[in-house]
């Protein structure tokens, strides 16, 4: 059987509704985080327009229904740790759009940040995102409500996702094989560093906050690594096939750069099934989990048939 | 009695010895953790470039030393964190040269980051590197040396030093300050932002990892503060009157870009005289220590006299 035919499944909660819910106590605490005035209002203004344009907030969510999964009631900590996540997830889409990098003009439907603020601006923006979350995630006020041990933790996972191995290294690796013929191996590699890195950490350390056993945390991290790589293939197909309205940006813009995607190498239909083959696998691994690992599962069909 | 003048006091240590040790230990220690092969090899490059680019090391000596002065030896955890202060700091040169930013070709003599390695490759590097340092400062091999309470501890500091309320911001306030009239409190407050945020927090991470009391705390704060303006007040005057084979990077900058300075509100002079002060009363913060000291003693005469 199987799993992604949702048919075979009752309805045991309604996903939109949880995903609204989530996104705002997000976006809340972010406006909140990201409040000041003086000589920094600017700055922080710069670096709310990115932050506060419209963004589906997967990365957080899967942090706070990671804890969720384990009985962790997602208040702070894990919408705090949330915040953070999201800083650098929107830190990676300011740098990425800059007129050196992919140069895009668009994002979620709006004028990018450096449009809008200027380039050096937008740089800053970026570098003052990516800081802020780590400033974020040592703060005495929300390390409290962990042990000292879990807060380096988190720390650890999302700056290493982030950072040179992870995110950083994949854009870097992207960058390098962009008008070049790259062998599957590396565009694997690539997409497990650029886009699967920070979603398999933003579950990771939904259950570091949520206490996870040793077992509890591989099968959680089993189940990130899946759904990263079924989310990026999802990318690279909305790529070929959606349509600028629906994605907020331009269309089409990975062939025009001749950029390695999944569909360059199997077409579209099959990677679709590459798609539907990886969810199922990223919901197997959830096995052994009960109902309240039910956001999770839904979060993995939301993926699967997302059209932005 | 100015204490300033070094004729006054008797030579206990031979500081051009002490930097150069301090420096190559620190460079040694960076040489080994930036290694790595395979696809992440020109992104480690781009990023050992700068770093080893010949910088003086300011930032994780004056780490070493606060530890020092509360009698702790300067091995590992001291050596790591001194090497994640030092990549923070690389990576705001990296980004402070960029076309769109202060467009400088050359840095310590040599070609800047994104003349060598193109400008997409360049702002990677600095975020690469920004990332790596709160990677390196939350793993368990460094932080074992530390109680996990500490080594939050430090983790917050620098956050906060280098992000939004410090150098991240202080780069904004001044990118919106230039060509403009500014009075000398946004002067102050922008350089306490932009440079004194990371020196001070250099030593407070030193006094952390020291296992400072709350009083020797404020002292070596008090230190670090105003050897940062010293610091930067240096930095205006060489610009001023500095040579580009000293400097290592172009002469006059500041004047060229109208950017506000100290010797612009105060004359060369007079500014000379107010690092002597605030070199001075860096000094008297060291009141309370002993011969352990000496080392960030002699490094406020240092600043004090340096060309570069």
């Amino acid at each position: 059987m199987i799993i992604t035919s949702k048919t075979n499944r009752p309805e045991l909660m309604d996903i939109k509704k949880y995903l609204t819910e989530k996104r705002e106590l997000v976006e809340n605490e972010l406006l909140t985080l990201l409040q000041t005035d003086g000589l920094l209002t600017d700055h922080f203004a710069a670096m709310r327009y990115s932050l506060m344009a419209g963004g589906k907030r997967i990365r957080p969510i899967l942090c706070l229904a990671a804890a969720e999964a384990l009985d962790c009631d997602p208040a702070p900590p894990a919408v705090s740790i949330a915040c953070a996540i999201e800083c650098i997830h929107t830190y990676s889409l300011i740098h990425d759009d800059l007129p050196a990098m992919d140069n895009d003009d668009l994002r979620r439907g709006k004028p990018t940040n450096h449009k809008v603020f200027g380039e050096a601006s937008a740089i800053l923006a970026g570098d003052g995102l990516l800081t802020f979350a780590f400033e974020l995630m040592s703060r005495h006020d929300f390390t409290a409500l962990l042990t000292p041990d879990e807060s380096l933790r988190i720390i650890h996972i999302l700056a290493h996702a982030a950072g040179p191995y992870g995110m950083v290294g994949g854009q870097s690796i992207d960058l390098a094989s962009e008008g070049k013929e790259i062998p599957f191996e590396t565009l694997q590699y690539l997409h497990s560093c650029k886009t699967g890195a920070l979603i398999t950490a933003s579950i990771q350390t939904g259950a570091v906050i949520g206490h996870a056993s040793d077992s509890q945390f591989e099968a959680l991290t089993g189940y990130g690594e899946k759904l990263g790589l079924a989310f990026q293939i999802v990318d690279d197909i909305l790529n070929v096939v959606g349509t600028e309205e629906e994605l907020g940006k331009a269309a089409g813009s990975d062939a025009e750069r001749n950029k390695a995607t999944y569909p360059l190498f199997f077409g579209v239909d099959k990677s679709r099934e590459m798609v539907k083959e990886t969810v199922d696998a990223a919901l197997k691994s959830l096995s052994e989990f009960d109902n309240k690992a039910e956001p999770l599962r839904e979060l993995a069909y939301y993926i699967l048939s997302r059209r932005s």
